[in-house]
């Protein structure tokens, strides 16, 4: 051997090592790395925002009358069964109209025999995992309708409603901005749904409200307003923890990827934001009721943490942790007075989702441009505006439609006697004197 | 040098950015990363199939009379435990006959010294995730029998049938299909468990209900059935969200690994299914109850949902989100016509856990071959027979041994006044007058 | 070409496939992947933790009497609200002293415009993810004491103790050993806090009680001790499994990492222990109370099982699992033995957290080092006394100072009355009658 190979050979022999460790051990690729990363993360979401549908159902249960529990347990159940069902059948392609209506040729084109939830999708993450994680969101929005319309609306033209609802209603509005239609290429900025969500579903539950005028005995003739206290308040807290708990999937997840060291670490601040606002909420309406009555008000404390959350999600990753505090205790403040101006108006909302969903998602999506770069105020607005708007008018129309033909309301007799016991003949707690 | 060496020490050269990078930036094993995922999806499925014991806990607690609360919280609190600690001392060695007596050899070889949980698995993913996992599939089964035969059984007898069944009774039949027994070799197809979990839970509690007889009052001797109502059904809604969501990882997580794409798409086309089949249960069961009674029944519903569950656990995998519907749907309708059934034939099942375990265990079973290839139906049923035979008569003689004995029943007087009086003493809702 | 270089040349082309899939296949790199691994493990673990603080909730609202429910769920919606503040203001800061203030830096440097919560830590987690963990840690020491001193402690002076809890005495001691301090430096070894957090949350509660003295109609003149059970045993269980369920997190995510094969293996078997202890300790209660009393006590199971969580808690990952089971067994039975002996020193427990959280934590501290290399007796001894010590004495005067300035007990009358009439003006069962 010459001098000529000596110094090629002796960098072979020095690669080798290194070079033969690469051949021994497998490294795992950033695609299929990423790819697990971005679904695992829609999955840990889905089953936390899936979590919140048994929080409305606790929190609604528990402010409810006893005499309308099984009836208002019973439309939290079957809403989100008719939402899983509409969003697959409808909600989904409206929402994401460029996704080929692959879930229509599931049921339309090879029925039961093509498997074409598994394609994978270019964005690094299972088809199936975004599917799943999306349809908490468009059940979710039903669940927040339930509350306002409790103890008077009838129980198969409530359900009729979340039809339209979830399978077009909320899709048509969601797919503005989420499945990139017109606010989403105006600049409109709404992480995870203080506008697309939360206030559509206080929108809808709005509409209905009016339609359906309140309970008996809420509003005397002389303008005097009868509380009508919940009949659990443990339960309430019960849904209320669980919503809590559930919204670190709902504005966590929303980053829609943690396979980058960036992406995770969004999620984590996501995550200490969006509980630094439910905290800042509660505590916020905690010191308010105490100042405003003297007394601390346990459902506004809810109440309070609720708004605190529904303000953070339209934009939870851009504040600093101070930020979210605030922008909480602002959520929690709006309750706390919202619910009285409601009353004001005979707009009679049993559990407050309206204040909580709507106002507090107004305030969400207005303050987003304090902290997020490239928004604007009066985007904000338009985007609100326009979705609220929208969903609005077309859930006035599908009441009063359902109103004038099936009719939404139960008869007065039925009202009193609860509804528990005219609708359902299934009393939630049968055992317990009243008293 | 001479141009003899130019191609060699280029050819380095070249080589160097790459390598140099690779010494900068060193790569995650594949090994490693893969380990991490399936370690990982064992851990959240078994936190999320532990949260199914609160589950059966609350929708049995909501289910039975006030007087038996405490009983019944009691009974799922102690079989949790006894189960914890059954399945470790015997039940997973009897199931994974080859793993070699590991715990075994901890308890009785070198108490306390040796920690031998720590070997790593072939497979991929950690011996103790796969424990902690599998543990909860056998309290699961526990689980089932306990509402069934709620209000009359004693409180020990019961937990020592508890012990058979988690360390032996369920192993056993486990161990056919999961420990790589007769059923796998033949054939038979149970990917989560409809059968060798639900269905045998079933069995086992439509054997206790045989020998334990019904509960005083509820057929008379003329042929009336009169229902007894749960006394509390937002605890058995909660309960019902509470399984809802640990299914999650009972069936998401028997895909035993997410550490390639294709193992993590699986999980999340399992978590569709999941949910659209309970969606679909508990719809079919509203709208079946409403055309054949003229109103809504809520614990249908609700049994709806599991029964929605339960159809889809042999096979959640493979259908199409349109089979996971109709599946489902059929899971619903079964529970319907099924809880009348057991009534006519005077088994008393006291939240109906029978027709969701036993019978639509026994659907999603027969149903895997539509969509499962390589399955056939013939084995599908002989599997369920052999699994449902084998516990069925195992537990009939526990049961008959039991209560030839030390006998199983309550006295009549103790039946009556509550077992939470006459067991325990201790209330569950003391403060709340009886209606 | 001539032989010279054939040698190279060879080697550069057999090198070449492995460069070109090098090439082709971009590789995850070790840093990012464990980067997101360990903030997953916190993020996940922190939802669980998060989840106890609605355990605690549920546990304490079934454990008070039905007249002062609201008041027990108000406390501890506003406790995790202040803890969530508090800890981000200051408490977080005099934990990690070495980490630059940087969230004061956040409030007092930047308002609102500085997102310095992006910064990435070098240990390979998201500073944010640490946060929020840690948080919840925090919270849970200020839940313990809510439950001791229920149904007479004023909802305000409460609130006052939470704020000196949550923003010093815990971080204080937390410090020493998590924040490296002086315990740490000195070999004391707690995993996850049976000492700084359970121990700590213990002794603060024990200060509370011995100042603000016994529930009127607790203890008699003549010596008599009078029982007075909980309002709603399925919301106590309900709790329990929560608590159960979020010391997974607890627990597991305290490994602080999961990024290698044996951090994954660590967590898992920390879950596998962990369960283990809890069922151990849920057992020997049930066993111990049959023994001794004749009947089961469904709250001795259940503070059997907490208390079997706490003994673990120091200690999780070293133990056999017969180990966890004979740790988690001697909880459960100091609870029943440690309940009535409190009794005899009139201090008033309301909900049993003292023997759960302070004598269960002390006896987890003190067993670590049968298990755990490096550790001793003494010196686990010595740093449960300076934490135990410090946080009792600091307790003891701020109960002392808000005793003699604002006052921290409701009047006689409003006792009797309960708390949620006098204190709050809500009930939390209104239609519910009293039996």
């Amino acid at each position: 051997m010459n001098k000529q190979t000596y110094i090629p050979l002796a960098a072979a022999l020095l690669l080798m090592p290194t070079l033969g460790a690469a051949q021994e051990t497998e490294f795992a690729s950033l695609e299929q790395t990423t790819f697990i990363f971005n679904t695992l993360l829609f999955l840990i979401g889905g089953f936390l925002v899936f979590w919140m549908a048994a929080g409305f159902a606790m929190l609604e249960a528990g402010l409810v009358r006893s005499k309308n529990v099984t009836t208002q347990l019973t439309k939290n159940m079957g809403l989100f069964g008719i939402a899983a069902i509409m969003y697959w059948l409808i909600g989904y392609n409206v929402m994401y109209p460029g996704d080929g209506n692959w879930i229509l040729q599931d049921v339309f084109g090879a029925l039961g025999s093509k498997d074409i939830k598994t394609e994978i999708d270019a964005g690094g993450y299972s088809n199936a995992s975004d599917f799943f994680f999306q349809l908490m969101f468009c059940a979710t929005t039903a669940s927040i309708v339930s509350g306002t319309l409790a103890e008077r609306i009838k129980l198969w033209p409530f359900f009729a409603f979340v039809v339209v609802l979830t399978g077009l209603i909320y899709p048509i509005g969601a797919s503005w901005q989420w499945g990139g239609g017109w606010l989403s290429q105006m600049g409109f900025s709404d992480f995870a749904g203080s506008t697309l969500v939360h206030a559509a579903g206080g929108f809808a539950a709005l509409a209905g409200a009016i339609i359906l005028g309140p309970r008996i005995g809420k509003y005397a003739r002389d303008g005097r307003i009868t509380p009508i206290p919940g009949s659990n308040l443990a339960l309430a807290t019960l849904g209320t923890f669980i919503l809590w708990m559930g919204w670190f999937g709902f504005n966590g997840a929303s980053q829609l990827a943690m396979g980058t060291l960036e992406d995770v670490d969004a999620v984590a601040q996501i995550f200490a934001n969006t509980n630094m606002a439910a905290a800042a909420g509660a505590v916020a309406a905690l010191i308010l009721t105490q100042l405003l009555y003297g007394k601390v008000d346990l459902t506004m404390v809810l109440n309070g943490a609720l708004a605190g959350l529904v303000s953070i999600t339209a934009g939870p990753l851009d504040p600093t942790l101070f930020g979210a505090l605030w922008i909480g205790a602002v959520g929690g403040v709006i309750v706390v007075f919202a619910v009285p101006m409601l009353d004001r108006f005979k707009i009679d909302d049993v559990v407050g989702a309206i204040p909580v969903h709507l106002l507090a998602g107004f305030w969400g999506t207005l303050v987003v441009p304090v902290y997020t770069a490239d928004t604007s105020f009066v985007t904000q607005i338009i985007g609100f505006a326009a979705v609220g708007g929208f969903v609005f008018i077309v859930s006035l129309a599908a009441f009063a439609i359902l109103k004038s033909t099936v009719g939404i309301r139960v008869s007065e007799e039925a009202e009193i006697d609860g509804l528990d016991k005219s609708e359902l003949g299934m009393e939630a707690y049968p055992e317990f004197a009243k008293g």
